[in-house]
């Protein structure tokens, strides 16, 4: 056993702890309290092998797709969670979790900082149909809890149906049968009144 | 698309959410906090593709360990969490984590509520090289918590090293040159007067 090589990996394993205290603008379902980018990330890679039969393109290697969605927020330990409304924010996103990226991944023994980073640009460049699916996922869960919670959040922060649509037609390249249902969920949303036109 | 399968499928992820707010005998890192069961299995399901060279056997089937640690603690939504030191919380413990996994995974579509069942019971029987590695990640991470954290929760527990010995040495079987690193980190922890003797 390579006693250096544990030791790069469990203090990766102990700073990876840090992304459960960063805090996401969604509900947990019973409106509690926000959610964490740590346990936001467990309930979508579970999603991912569930609801896998609604993939755009199958097979799909679902297991690239469970790890890419374990590790896609990790940046956010030095980046933070950015509301995907938030415009001034969104500016300089790119810039903040490529650095986050390289800072946590290189803590890991080269051969698996070059697969996590290697996980982490298929999942944000979105070119594969492994990363498309998951990013519809990483869409969907937030949009569900949003409307489990009544559209506490979007009520908030104001965010209108045009809003909703244009941050979650992403949801169509990856799972076109999700995105019917998603469409479903926002109709319902502003006929309920969570959501405003 | 089958509108009642995927109803299904929604309602079971909306179900999974409450694992979010079931509540661990396990401080964050920082100590800032308990942790909840949903973080705690997003945090083993990274481990389990990080550490996966010191597992027992080899090559294991990587992605059915990653899927029985992000669903092995979805009983605790009806059973909650039994703290391992309580023993008499521990006397039912199994019959009422099996009403619950019946509960929760009938939810699903007969073909997904099988797998759940099925990776639920090979994580619990502990046969298989994959279940021996998955529930020596579960109990590392929290060994490994408790460690960083100054044993905190060893202390308001009365928790002695022989007891933590005795909880953790199934670390073994399934990944040897893991449970010699949880060796050392209790040892150091006896030193440190973290834990006691
Ligand atoms: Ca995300």
């Amino acid at each position: 056993m390579n006693v250096n090589r544990l030791k790069m990996q469990i203090e990766f394993i102990v700073e990876m702890d840090k992304l459960k205290r960063v805090v996401r603008q969604t509900l947990l379902a019973d409106a509690s309290r926000q959610e964490n980018s740590a346990e936001h990330s467990w309930h979508i890679a579970i999603m991912a092998f569930l609801l896998q039969e609604y993939a755009e393109v199958k097979p799909l290697d679902i297991f690239r797709v469970v790890k890419m969605l374990l590790i896609h927020d990790l940046v956010e330990i030095d980046a933070g969670d950015t509301y995907c409304y938030d415009v001034t924010a969104n500016q300089n996103k790119a810039e903040r979790e490529q650095k986050a990226a390289d800072r946590l991944f290189n803590m890991l023994p080269p051969d698996q900082s070059e697969e996590l980073h290697a996980l982490w640009n298929e999942f944000e460049s979105g070119v594969t149909p492994e990363s498309r699916y998951a990013a519809a996922l990483d869409r969907l869960q937030p949009l569900l809890n949003n409307y489990i919670t009544g559209g506490k959040m979007w009520q908030k922060h104001g965010v209108k149906k045009s809003q909703v649509i244009s941050r979650n037609q992403r949801i169509e390249a990856g799972a076109p049968d999700l995105w019917k249902y998603a469409l479903e969920l926002i109709d319902d949303a502003v006929a309920g009144k969570m959501l405003s036109e």
